[in-house]
């Protein structure tokens, strides 16, 4: 037969030659992925009644079926073997060591244990597990971590993560019940789509530790979730023996508060310790120190996460900075396969580098000379309108540009303390140069004083941010300055 | 046999144990889609190492499935034979004509039916293609006309679109980073649902061409991807060679500037000229004389398009309108199906535009008692404040209101040449009846004046848009206006 | 065989009998959806040209496959048969009583009935439905209550929800165009992905009876596809026989305005009855009583609804209240799967409620220290500015916190009258304890005097909302109290 094209073949004909092919795919009989602890696999069967969730006995003849291995069933029968025992022995991490060595992992090791159990055990049986994380670089890291960790173990168990793993960014610095009620309607579909009803782990990174993320919490508890955080942030709420208000709702809650340390261990870091717990065969060493470095844990953990990538500490604060940009321009997208590229190919790395670098020239040419500036009982005070004079919807954002100006107005009055803030209609951003006036005592200030203002924010000593009905602004503003003034700083 | 993991049983080994059952899904044999391009089948086989790429010598029966012809593989293996070469061969177009005679196309032509042939060779080859265009009614075409090309050629070849084709408008006035970081995590999750590794082929119509995209252009390079831009924007960055600051980034460019031409052959007219290449059964006659009705390119390639659809400008140009206003009510949704509807439903049509003609209606009775007109040498000069006479979120949106408007004050002052300036906070948008101070001027004299305020934009002679940082509106009238004034415009 | 439902045949039964192909499945062999009109199943045969809407005669064999019931096809021929008459005759409700006897609904029970045999018929035939509903509590409940009747009624057919059943809340509280598009894009989706080329049947709830809705409605009518409404706000524009400016664009509208009736039945009680006579298996005797609460219908029905559930009035109207709180937090998500567990889980309808109590104590502590209050002829007449005095963003949104605030305002001067506006930059919330000055004697006015202001909105005696171009704000608050005190309220 004359080589002719293929679309024109018909019934009958026979055909020899050469082709190349352009597309692979596969669309009868039950396919079950079975499992017993030690790694899943197909097994076929033309008909059965069983259903996920069934512990079965199963005899058959295994053979290779497009690569993979399947069993051919040729008995199946209803096993009452103690399965969850096998199972949760199975779950318990491999390997329980660190990457570095640390007097404050050690303190946390059981509680990191725990969790790395739990999502194993989740994997192991077929729970979908969803990743909520803060929407910055420490963020990204600490849910990527704890993806990537989940996929190498489902990898070497055999299991297709299709309807298993989600991981999205939030959408507000706390676990919203918004993002919360999203998450719901999520795994609902994934019941819908995935023919199963096994509700999804909830896993809560860099958020989740705070009263704010109660709301939420609760509401997962009530409807049969169970959430575990994993967090670095002040609980703001925690008493002596290291509860704070949302354990009540937690099967697991990690956060170095909750061990008498602070928030100088990122919650990147700490993901990347329990994802290696996760999959024995999971190790990205740049992940934990770009995660340190942005956000600014200066601990001696940082310093040894960043000797084991042989790099240097200006190398890897790019990736931190090209994550931001990015979560930035894709909002509350996930990002997926793009931060990891991140980590493979470091001239997109540098490309975004430049155009931060050029952002923040462009935002601060624009601001500085409205930076207004006035000494007050010995502190360098500055105000600018971040609204006025910066570009809206332009990274970078207000906040990230007001340190930047922090760091100008400190700079330039290098004798005094400096406390800078950046206004907008109804958000004061702070800094500051040294712990004059921690932010968490302004808002105690204002909201006892301006009660209609509905004052409420946080932060820490040195940085934080102030929400308030935009009305008082004004009012506002002086009273602050009233209240550095009144301050005895001797 | 012992009770080892699942995950190590091998052929021929035979299973006996008790087993969880934690998946259960259903899919059957190997189907491949090959081609030897002239055409595209399905071979099927019961199992087969092969994958997408390989080149192979296939027998077997073909018979009929389903209406549809497919190959039952007896033999297979692995083939030697330069495929590449006769795939490039097959790229060709076969029809190298266009739909109307024009000396300037015919100055474009290597480079369009270059474009064509890559088209085609990524068809062929099973690469996935995602087109980004401007988001009015001349991107819509220019978006539209390559993929019902491209729809068109695969038809004949018998590959499905799904995976394989994607379109989508833009969100900003050109590529902007974050559309080309979506279009990334679209891409790799085309990949992950696909099982195929091959990167798609960037197409970027209507946009792309100036130095504002190459940003995003560098990207998609730096990550490997090949990119097409098909523009007709005024590239600002041009060589005497035609050399633009994009093209390192790309594997093919299309502008007419690159010619010694001008934006006045619209980016749907070269978009549908393409697709005609791409496949020689494509065509639509009404796209292109929209594309150019709405474009305003008044030059005879738009009359003889007009005079192929035996329908008047006017007829035609209606369609226009109505694209913009499905664009501006979809927002950035790609509006699959509907924009096709404006084509074949003339009533559709015809009931957008009624309620496009009140909307203006509505629009310029609120604004057109505040227009400000003032006679600066020999100028009418008129301002009107948008944000505060115009209904916000409402179509039409600012800018063609604004047009509008400064035809009414063009009107109004017949004698004289008229500029019109519409303010909102941050923006200025300009509209004149004559080339008396050319947008771009304007933007380089604020620019030098007040750096302070990131001056930036852009336009032709007669139209254009200038952001700025709102602090500085007044100051940027009143500079625009002393600007005016010390032109010599005799 | 005796013709039974087909949904009732067993493993090993033999069928004979004419069907109609509802759905056709590919790859693998071919799976027809048939239906006889007493139920729907699977039909299988290798090979098949006939497609969907396709009227045939088969024989087979009946067997169990993955716990589904198939018919393996013999014999399939073209059948003569009328089966539209036939399908028409079992798309008649089964149930065609109501759930509580009401004068009110007997008088529109042949709507009612006819609305629900249109249903029936899509269901029975593969048709597509999509729901658009008002975002609101009794829009939530009107279209999830006909979600639930036909996925009931479905079930009971054996029918497959999968790509034939959608819900969304619209996002204006119009069906605007922009909703209108956004359905027909994802109608063109459905058609792609599920290879049916069936126009989906448009139901659109507490939504779409007034001329607003007239655009869209024309839209869907132009392009060949069938719309139902069943509202209860108030038409507008209705004539003596009950036809109102959208009946030319439906194939059925049921509007209690259309009977001589008002507002005081809710579309969700509506909504509910109809759904009921889709499927007579569906009853969830809470939702139309939530619904009635919500909307304020103090009528008889909504206490006999509230006495069919055994529960008080405040316990529903917490149901009632956590729907707005999704609905706000969701934004334009369908909270498909969570608004079903507000009526499964009263734990959670209470942590909701605690936060909606919580988030009203805060915006009324900011805003009633700045609520004016003047007495005008006889009228205490107060204003407050919502965008300077509220939290912007902050559930409770606006409107209800004006509700609130009016409600404070009227009890401390019980002795007067009261009319409450809410003030935002572009528009007015207008809440009256007693019809002083209804809201569209209002707009009419303001519409007189101040055409540039392009003064809209809508409301009835006592509520409504008010929009204008911004810069008339001052300029009609004037011209209201203008109007208040020339008004002869004696």
């Amino acid at each position: 037969m004359e080589n002719k094209g293929l679309n024109t073949l018909t019934n009958r004909d026979y055909f020899k030659g050469d082709v190349k092919i352009i597309r692979k795919a596969k669309p009868g009989p039950v396919v079950f992925i079975v499992t017993n602890g030690l790694g899943a696999i197909e097994a076929v069967i033309k008909d059965s009644e069983y259903n996920v969730g069934d512990v079965v006995y199963l005899e058959g003849q295994v053979n290779e079926h497009k690569g993979r291995t399947q069993i051919e069933i040729k008995t199946i029968r209803k096993s009452t073997m103690d399965f969850d025992s096998i199972m949760f022995e199975r779950s318990k991490p491999v390997r329980q060591t660190f990457s570095i060595s640390s007097p404050r992992y050690e303190k946390m090791k059981d509680t990191m244990v725990n969790i790395a159990t739990r999502i194993r055990m989740a994997i192991l049986k077929g729970q979908p597990i969803m990743i909520r994380h803060h929407n910055d670089s420490d963020g990204f890291i600490s849910g990527l971590s704890i993806e990537l960790g989940c996929l190498s173990f489902m990898k070497s168990q055999g299991i297709d993560p299709k309807f298993l793993l989600f991981r999205s960014p939030s959408k507000a610095p706390f676990y919203s019940s918004g993002d919360v009620l999203r998450d719901l309607v999520l795994s609902k579909r994934f019941v819908e789509e995935d023919n199963s009803d096994m509700k999804p782990l909830i896993i809560v990174a860099d958020n989740g530790s705070t009263p704010e993320d109660a709301l939420g919490l609760n509401i997962l508890k009530t409807l049969g979730y169970e959430s575990i955080v994993i967090d670095h942030h002040n609980p703001v709420e925690i008493d002596e023996n290291g509860v704070t208000s949302v354990d009540k709702y937690l099967v697991g809650h990690l956060n170095p508060y909750k061990h008498g340390l602070d928030s100088k261990t990122s919650a990147g870091q700490l993901c990347y310790e329990i994802a290696r717990m996760v999959s024995e065969n999971f190790d990205l060493p740049e992940m934990p120190a770009v995660a340190g470095i942005s956000d600014r844990c200066d601990v001696q953990e940082t310093e040894d996460y960043i000797s084991n990538t042989g790099k240097t500490r200006e190398y890897l604060g790019k990736i931190g900075t090209a994550i931001d940009y990015i979560s930035y321009q894709l909002k509350h997208d996930a990002g997926k396969g793009v931060i990891e590229e991140l980590f493979n190919n470091y001239d997109f790395v540098l490309i975004l580098n430049a155009e931060v670098a050029e952002g923040f020239e462009n935002q601060l040419r624009c601001a500085l000379p409205y930076l207004r500036s006035v000494e007050i009982n010995g502190i360098n005070f500055s105000t600018i309108d971040l609204e006025k004079y910066t570009m809206r919807f332009t990274y970078p954002a207000p906040g990230a540009v007001l340190s930047r100006i922090h760091e100008f107005a400190a700079k330039e009055n290098e004798n005094l303390p400096s406390l800078t803030i950046g206004m907008t209609e109804d958000m004061f951003i702070v800094r500051a140069s040294k712990p004059i006036l921690p932010v968490q005592e302004i808002i105690d200030n204002l909201k006892a004083k301006f009660p209609q203002a509905n004052v409420d924010g946080g932060g820490h000593e040195m940085a934080g941010a102030i929400r308030f009905v935009s009305a008082h602004k004004d009012s506002l503003i002086e009273e602050i300055k009233a209240q550095l003034k009144a301050k005895n700083l001797s």
